[in-house]
């Protein structure tokens, strides 16, 4: 195990009507001024964006408002929140909504308190400050609710790039699983892949004696595989959602991650197909995983078995551990399309022609002959047989 | 799952050498003049004071000591140590020891900001503030380092009692496995089963669509099963050390025991054997988990199944459950024996006679007829037959 620090100082207040107590929590944590930052029109039609309202208006916290993140969250809005907290003299950035809402408000909240371009933290400068945030969740997924990273798109060449940082971690996030009961089945699954996605990638590691954290991991792994069936046939599962939203936080806090190298293939190469096709960022992983990991599988069969028996029930074949390896990731992709996702580039809107074009802009800022990837070094060549693998 | 809050801020700093790391930690959490709070010889014989010292000193951070906690700490060092820091105007506590030495530590830290007896603190009354507590962990056992609990025994009556408040969680703790390669077989094994017993008590539960926090206590005693026998094999092995030394934090820091009830009867019932016979609580557990599961299995028959199948890899007897149940109560019993625990109440140094006067004891307190425990209420008679399986 290597050496590591862990900080996870977020205030989860989980369960049925918590964003009640979003006021409270806003005034615990120091806001005086809120930026209510949002997605499109279901937070405002089921009301909630209304009774998050009530909550700071019963604490008597002013607020101001910021709709309009877009799945996949691009700069532009990120500019006009910078602006917006400047010119409002905002001192506390409130998302509500999902991982797209949630990491555009920790793009601003770094942004704010920042003299130049906010991109420059999505181009490798590491931010040592930024604004509190907090957050009302309303789909398990990203696990951006209680992890330091964020994800954005930069408008100027469609570049889709992640910062990480402890002062992002949000100060409270409020979890209620009946939130996301109204979530169609399809962005259900999503959010079930990419959750399992940020295990798998945890998973991927070159570190001896990681016992703990492969057993941690597997365990999230194992309640995904038995609730995502059940959210999908009964979207109004109140448990299993619950045991989702919950594994989906942990999944992402990085307790299960520590003192291991960790891969993210997967993400990085997925990350092209949702900035070029705008699919979902959970249905382009359940393309992406399946064809990185039969790529690399060969580099560690040995721990490709391991969560073939432990996590899928896939008995050992001492004679062929590769064939275990391989019946694993067979049962990883047979379960993503039995929830409903895609297996195909085509089903994204892909083409072959497109593969040269996403390996272009995915090698964009790598040194000529460089590599991506974690768990095995991985250059424009691999990177184009993955692609082509998805068709 | 029940609604639940869940706030874990204590900042983690884990590997070789960590402990060097100690003042700069103990000035970014604000700490000026310092009381360090110790147990025995060991840390001075070890050079561990000494290392402690020169990083506090480095900072130029003032310190005081107070050595001398023992196993099953005592309500006269936490007195004493109360003083000390108001004479001194200690503003910060740093516990280097064990899971004794950080339970008096919080005492200590919540008595000396209240004007009244601390072990109000212990007999109900929840404290709401406390001075900053930080840790150099010395033996994987009692997850103190992460939780908000402390246990201490009082010598008016050797009641051995609990609090709990977020308030005392440490702002940090330092974890170096290397820390605890010198601990003994016995104290190692000790430790490996206090783990476990935080494990199986949130476990025991009766709430309903807990997947999630079941996989994860699963993998985390999976992990003991796996590490256990390698550390007592080699009491030098570093990655055993380090994933046993994770697996505790997480065992008691509540990630996998929210939004669940939970049991402690065998913490309960076992107070009274350490705090009578002075043995490890680890060793006391050994005897009473086994005891207590046996007695309370037909309340849940399908329960102990489950953990018998999914961690101890027994088969499951469908048409006889219990048979199933009681098996995975035997593999953890022989496990416990493999690792060198006793399993009878005469290894711990008691006789049959004691058991009226622990029952006595145990239920000091409790109002008449009352009953203690989570998981199924356990009455006086209850209890004593559950000593009696322990003969």
């Amino acid at each position: 195990m290597n050496n590591f620090s862990y900080y996870s100082p977020t205030y989860f207040d989980f369960g049925n009507d918590a964003e009640s107590h979003t006021g409270q929590l806003v005034k615990r944590f120091g806001g005086n001024k809120v930026l209510i930052h949002y997605g499109g029109g279901s937070v405002v039609r089921s009301g909630l964006l209304d009774r998050v309202k009530d909550s700071l208006k019963e604490e008597g916290i002013a607020y101001v408002e910021l709709g309009g993140v877009r799945p996949n969250p691009r700069s532009g809005l990120v500019y006009e929140g910078i602006e917006l907290v400047r010119s409002k003299n905002v001192d506390f950035i409130l998302a509500v909504g999902g991982g797209s809402v949630i990491d555009s408000a920790k793009a601003i909240a770094a942004g704010a308190t920042y003299d130049g371009d906010f991109w420059d933290f999505f181009s490798g400068m590491h931010p040592e400050v930024a604004l509190p945030i907090g957050t009302v969740l309303t789909i398990a997924a990203a696990g951006s609710e209680g992890s330091p990273d964020s994800v954005v798109t930069h408008e100027d060449g469609m570049l889709k790039r992640a910062m990480s940082s402890d002062v992002l971690r949000p100060k409270f996030s409020v979890l209620n699983p009946a939130l996301t009961q109204t979530l169609p089945a399809y962005q259900t699954a999503c959010g079930v892949t990419d959750i399992m996605a940020h295990l798998y990638e945890r998973y991927l590691t070159n570190t001896e004696d990681v016992e703990v954290t492969d057993r941690m991991i597997e365990g999230l792994l194992l309640t995904m595989v038995h609730e995502g069936p059940r959210v999908i046939a009964d979207p109004h599962d109140y448990g299993a959602r619950a045991n989702i939203m919950w594994a989906g936080t942990q999944a992402h806090n990085n307790s299960c991650g520590v003192g291991r190298s960790q891969d993210w293939s997967s993400h990085t190469i997925e990350h092209e197909l949702s900035a070029l096709y705008d699919c979902a960022h959970g249905a382009g992983l359940a393309v992406t995983m399946p064809a990185v990991f039969r790529y690399v599988m060969k580099h560690d069969v040995k721990r490709f078995a391991q969560v073939a028996v432990r996590v899928w029930g896939c008995q050992m074949d001492f004679a062929h551990p590769e064939r275990t390896a391989k019946a694993g990731i067979d049962a990883l992709q047979h379960f993503l399309v039995s929830i409903g996702m895609p297996s195909t580039l085509e089903e994204l809107g892909g083409k072959e022609e497109d593969i040269s074009k996403l390996v272009e802009v995915l090698f964009h800022g790598v040194e000529q002959g460089g590599t991506i990837g974690g768990f095995t070094p991985l250059d424009t060549k691999d990177c184009a047989a993955i692609y082509r693998m998805m068709l």
